[in-house]
């Protein structure tokens, strides 16, 4: 049991990071508190999936208190962390008394960014949160909807135009589901038109998809994608967003519904801390992940910006921020132990995957580079074993195997209201 | 196949009324539109266990035009219809052109009543919609992370407060939950107080609870309830609802969870059609279950005021609706083959089940009553073989395995944001 004389160590945000570090902390002589401002974790990964309507929230979210449940110097709470009072070491919390620490680590994460354009987010929801996700499953279906009722092909037509701008893994991923769920699973649910006639347009500024992997692997995956029926546009930024669809290059493609999957912008973390941060708003930290002049204060995962060795940013993927989060409680115990610590943070690339569809994925594990049924076997297991307790195992592979062997996606739910027409709801 | 000159149905509402209407007209040679303002059709029944956490909101609902996509002479809409103008045979939808009929069929189903006390809406949600259901879960966690930051004992008292109105099925079955939930599943996950600690209130103005059943069952459920550490107050109606919590019998009880359960009003068909409706709003139809003066136009389902052969009302229930449903479609085919279909609607009890938390139940099947775990079997086991589909009988099987086995509740998610203090969101 924790005193109340032991160290208090405050940790914000329960993502991958904040959550590793809690887990890890947890048999020394600390009392830690976590506060998140949501009540569950989230298995980031599968996100994708819940906004194409292939799995349920429930199904990759858990309740924070009960991942930490047994763990009894571990207090979770409920709250909105809106600033750090470093003189007096407080975390500020929306509603509430501020929450005094010794140690504090922030582990805020990040949303998406539209590069200046933040009056295009009614248009071109992005992809962080649960509610995020059962938006942009509410915007695809009920497009579909409105298609059956339309009189005007060429409305039609704008309705059944799916935009998703930015070809990293998650832009990837939800074109490839996208165009799965219009030829495949909805096919023969509609009377007024073939929903196989749907257009999916995934847009790339840059001059490649998945430009983290290497040139192989993203021609494959661009083939791959194209074998769905995915168009993409490669070279073109956008340059506008609204209701009717976006312009790129001068053109401009009509389409109701538009996902943004192209930039991502760090939780406030160095507002709080008038930390020096990096464009995207990331904390430049120290190699040992506290903040310039504050030793007592860590940030990690997508919430920082961390160099490798060979002096290149640590990527936002999950296995970063749990490397971040272990390192974090190793180095806080070597101090409650009066130990120095001298080691600095190093990142290890346990390997890079994503999935296109339902039968290929590519993977790069830096020794070796897979594409095709082995990778996306690879990428299935790999994300099962990482989902948290036999049930939601069991309930996501159930899942799939229904989509795979039936093409039949279980949570094609509207809820929250249907779209209404011109509504950016 | 359809062809457009065979004759148009147009049925407003898929709840179990409206689905199975469809069904069983499907194979006539006739054009069916089935308009719903929900993409999904909902298995009411169960809607308090995702109020509850114990079931996903994807495991009692189905898109509709999945459930009825072998049928290619039925089309379905998602739409809010408004009115019905039955001088022009068409429907009006909101948003949307006019949907011209030649036999309507309106099961458009009920929402709560407050009689006459609107006002207490945002203190006291009902239960009817998944919308619903994801809210009394939001408030039900909610009140559990704010008591964990609460530093005054009456606050936290208050907040650990549960009052539940109208002991019907439902009101007992989320009594029973949210006193498991409680005591069970939430135990332990709680640093700052005792869950156990929590109270919940179930109060119902007549003098007992489940008035539907015989004295002996009913007896059975409220010893079955106490024994699960629900107070039950009979013999008051509550004379307030606020924020703060309720007032019944002049005494006041601070409570920051209220839920409605005590009275349905019908949906708004019989304004617009201008028929007569008992005072809870259902339409009073011909023992045919057409409206009079309009014998092209059947209502169904609880938007109906039907009685039995022995002058009784056919009570708001599934299978009601569902008989109600195979009825008019009979009906229905009869006229289009040009036979006269002189049968009026004759309601069979198939029986009444409710459940009291996860080892009791009652069933009266008329012939025989039963309560305690045989019943509690039987209401499970009838319960999964009336949801539709072997992956969502698996899911919910899979779910109640482990609320069994280990208490714990899959679906434990705050989502469109936890409840503000003093917001009633």
């Amino acid at each position: 049991m924790a005193s109340s004389s032991d160290p208090h160590i405050v940790i914000v945000g329960a993502g991958f990071g904040g959550l590793e570090a809690a887990r890890h902390l947890a048999s020394a002589r600390v009392r830690i508190t976590v506060i998140d401002q949501r009540n569950h974790h989230l298995f980031q990964p599968l996100l994708y999936q819940v906004g194409t309507a292939s799995l349920a929230t429930s199904e990759i979210a858990w309740p924070i208190r009960y991942l930490l449940r047994r763990h009894s110097n571990v207090t979770t709470l409920l709250g909105r962390v809106i600033g750090v009072d470093t003189g007096n070491k407080t975390v500020v919390v929306e509603d509430e008394k501020p929450v005094p620490f010794d140690t504090l680590i922030l582990a805020t994460g990040a949303r998406h960014a539209y590069f200046g354009h933040d009056e295009w987010e009614p248009y071109a929801p992005g992809l962080k949160t649960l509610e995020d996700a059962t938006k942009i499953r509410r915007r695809i279906l009920s497009a579909f909807e409105q298609a059956e009722w339309a009189t005007n092909e060429a409305e039609r037509a704008r309705l059944l135009t799916f935009v998703i701008i930015g070809a990293g893994p998650t832009g990837v991923e939800l074109a490839g589901t996208i165009a799965e769920l219009a030829h495949d699973t909805l096919r023969g649910d509609f009377r007024n038109f073939d929903t196989r006639k749907a257009r999916v347009i995934l847009i790339e500024a840059g001059p490649r998809i998945l430009s983290g992997f290497t040139e192989d692997l993203s021609d494959y995956a661009q083939r791959a994608l194209t074998r769905l029926g995915v168009e993409i546009r490669l070279g073109h930024a956008v340059s506008r967003c609204s209701e009717e669809g976006v312009e790129l290059g001068g053109e401009f493609l009509p389409a109701s519904t538009i996902i943004w999957a192209a930039g991502v912008a760090a939780s406030p973390a160095a507002e709080w801390l008038h930390a020096p941060a990096d464009r995207a708003g990331r904390v430049m930290v120290m190699p040992d992940l506290t903040v310039p002049g504050h030793p007592d204060i860590f940030v990690i995962g997508d919430a920082a910006h961390v160099e490798s060795t060979d002096g290149k940013l640590v990527p936002g993927v999950a296995p970063a921020a749990k490397q971040e989060g272990q390192y974090v409680a190793r180095a806080i115990q070597a101090r409650l132990r009066g130990e120095k610590f001298g080691e600095n943070f190093v990142y290890k690339n346990a390997g890079n995957l994503a999935t296109i569809g339902k039968r290929a994925a590519i993977v790069d594990f830096g020794w070796i580079q897979l594409k095709g049924r082995l990778a996306w076997w690879i990428w299935g297991i790999a994300h099962i074993f990482f989902l948290i307790g036999l049930r939601n195992r069991l309930a996501v592979a159930m899942n799939w195997l229904w989509i795979y062997v039936r093409g039949q996606r279980s949570a094609r739910l509207i809820t929250q209201g249907a779209a209404k027409k011109g509504a950016a709801s």
